[in-house]
């Protein structure tokens, strides 16, 4: 079963918007077992629209359409939806009750654009919407399903979740797929690839290997696709524990998480606190914790020592270590991860203190200088990185280069206290 | 001028990795007049690749490609190529040379893969890659330019700006496009069209005007297309004061800038300073502002006080304001707000406690329920939320309220003080 994504709006072509929504629906429609065969970005513009359909039922039982639904004059999906499969447009009662719902709960007037909001192609089944004005759409034209969505992220999901999904599935038999990743860090690819070399020649047909890299980061990546459930589990997993025996230590998870969840799943079993005292990532590694569920188990909280009065007066470093040394020091960031273990009464803390640029940079310590240290209440480890001359790639990668030095130091922490046991 | 983005990967397609390229790509293909006609992502399908370009070069006069160059087996964009040119493979020096210099570099042995990152297609032309083995190819075919670049990031980032987008402003005599943005808050996108409308009907065939929707902001994009830069410039100007004269009150800023943008420049010409006491956010918003250059500026720092203990200890929340009213109160975040002004000195404070979710909520406070709070030394705002149940969206939409509160605070208060001037 084979699915193309259709994403409409120029707003995607110019950059000015990043297309999350076809990531999002690419991992649900592989779970149910849909393959996305190719996503497409076109304009707004209703002959682009139509040949991109015209290319998308060539290759795909299901076109998932999104965006182009607003109720301004640059949105043209329904229309052009509604000329394409000649359907003229009648007015809809139960979108246009929900629309008026949506209007009434916050209390606005609605303006003719709005009420319009309830047309829609004659021939279609509409789903309604409960987050939004636009409903969704659902075809079902000469053997193909189309379905329209609006283009905005949350209203997206929800449909997809609660209403298309369930449909595909009782419309379809599908395959199943199986996809295993392993997460690793300090390795290259190609010497990934090297030493499980006879793992991957050995791989049966239907099960692929993928490397995916990423900022000192390879996730690798087995999919299995089939029709017994139990089979390709086994099989993947089967493949997945070769390649861990072989590449173990560089392996830091065996399921598909960043490795900030992987650390968090770790201190939160040997029950573990954590604390950040960052400078140039300005809150950014804090935002990886604190984007997953229950990371408050584990992450306490810290601070954001942007000034040096900061650095004195949250995380305690000395006055004088700040004038001998600079901000961007080992002498500082180590006196901003004890600091944070004292203040914060963690049992680990990072601090992180650099150049993230484009400016501030000297010829001693041009831009993309960072100290990370990582601590605990006996121990402080410190590594000096100097990465490249962009801001956001430097903010990045401090981030990541501070996960694995936690990571590895609370690996070594772990053997050290198990072996004693 | 059209070009056409593909990307090459399975993992897009899947998901596992946003698709973030294609936007950097367009922008800055827009800024030099190149228009995207379309981007198409598909998968590492040898066939599929092909189908790909017989589709794009209907279309565009400029194919960029992204992806597929690694030197793991699973990486099959050179080859195809190869094929479809009917460019046997040969081996560059230059690039061997280059590849070796990286490999020296790194101080690692090279293995018989990275030997062959040096094969390129006979015909094509080779642009040396500084950051990455993989070469970037320059293909002249049937009157079609067709470029192959690394998917990674900064690889491709880099080769962009450097060699490719020089080398298509050389090759072509290209149209001008102007793009002029002006981001509103607090203003739906119907509501703002039907102010504007007859400035939107007036607007000549060549300007279009797009609405931009994004969690509580809505960005209105005028975009001009022609030959005379300075023609095309004054009527953009010409109809975005129209715009922004007819709804003033909703403008945050005349140009492509986010929200969090917008103040710090704000602050930055008003000489204020900033902190923020981050509960739920988590660091989101510190580091909304820190990812942009020169922050540094207007934003001293703050804290995450993720636990209660942080609460009272960093910022100087009251035990008994926590006992008796909770984490999640007015009094507590307006607590953490007066905390952040007088313990880390800045001129404006943001604080903001919530329950992120999916779990900890209860019936009287359920999960998306937020308080946000804005201080300055003399007063404090606070202000309660009812978002959804789904964490990161939480975040997000946390992050836009506290930054409406704190622009529109700013606002008012430079009023007042430009009123006694």
């Amino acid at each position: 079963m084979l699915a193309e994504i259709i994403t409409i709006g120029d707003e995607i072509l110019i950059g000015q918007v990043v297309d999350t929504n076809s990531a999002w629906m690419g991992r649900e429609l592989n779970k149910v077992g849909i393959k996305v065969k190719q996503i497409t970005s076109v304009s707004d513009d209703a002959q682009h629209i139509v040949q991109a359909l015209e290319e998308a039922k060539q290759r795909a039982d299901v076109i998932l359409i999104t965006g182009g639904l607003g109720p301004t004059k640059d949105d043209i999906t329904k229309l052009t939806l509604s000329k394409y499969f000649n359907m003229p447009l009648r007015r809809d009662e139960a979108t246009l009750a929900n629309v008026e719902a949506i209007f009434a709960k916050f209390n606005r007037p609605m303006i003719d654009v709005n009420i319009r909001q309830a047309d829609v192609p004659d021939g279609c089944t509409v789903i309604q919407n409960k987050n939004g004005t636009a409903p969704c759409m659902w075809f079902e034209v000469q053997g193909k399903i189309y379905v329209s969505m609006p283009g905005v992220p949350f209203e997206m999901m929800y449909l997809m979740e609660d209403e298309i999904l369930p449909r595909l599935k009782k419309t379809f038999s599908l395959p199943i797929i199986i996809h295993k990743t392993i997460l690793t860090t300090g390795i290259g690819e190609s010497f990934l690839a090297q030493q499980i070399e006879a793992i991957e020649n050995s791989l049966p047909v239907h099960i692929k290997l993928a490397y995916l890299p990423k900022l000192g980061q390879v996730r690798l990546r087995l999919s299995a696709i089939g029709t017994n459930q139990q089979q390709l589990q086994d099989e993947v997993e089967h493949f997945a524990a070769q390649i861990s025996s072989t590449i173990g230590q560089f392996v830091v998870a065996d399921e598909d998480i960043p490795l900030e969840k992987a650390i968090l799943n770790l201190m939160q079993s040997e029950k573990l606190t954590l604390s950040l005292a960052e400078s140039c990532t300005g809150g950014y590694i804090s935002h990886l914790f604190t984007q997953h569920a229950g990371s408050s188990a584990v992450f306490s909280g810290g601070a954001i020592t942007y000034s040096n009065d900061l650095k004195e007066s949250i995380v305690g470093v000395q006055h004088h270590t700040l004038t001998a040394y600079g901000a961007v020091s080992e002498q500082t960031v180590r006196e901003m991860a004890a600091g944070a273990i004292r203040h914060f009464k963690t049992d680990y803390a990072i601090a992180v203190s650099g150049i993230a640029g484009p400016d501030g940079g000297t010829p001693e310590k041009p831009v993309g200088t960072v100290w990370i240290a990582v601590a605990t209440k006996s121990e402080t480890i410190s590594k000096l990185f100097t990465f490249s001359n962009k801001r956001i790639q430097n903010i990045e990668r401090s981030a990541t280069a501070a996960l694995t030095m936690l990571f590895n130091l609370l690996k070594q922490d772990l053997n050290k206290v198990h072996k004693k046991a």
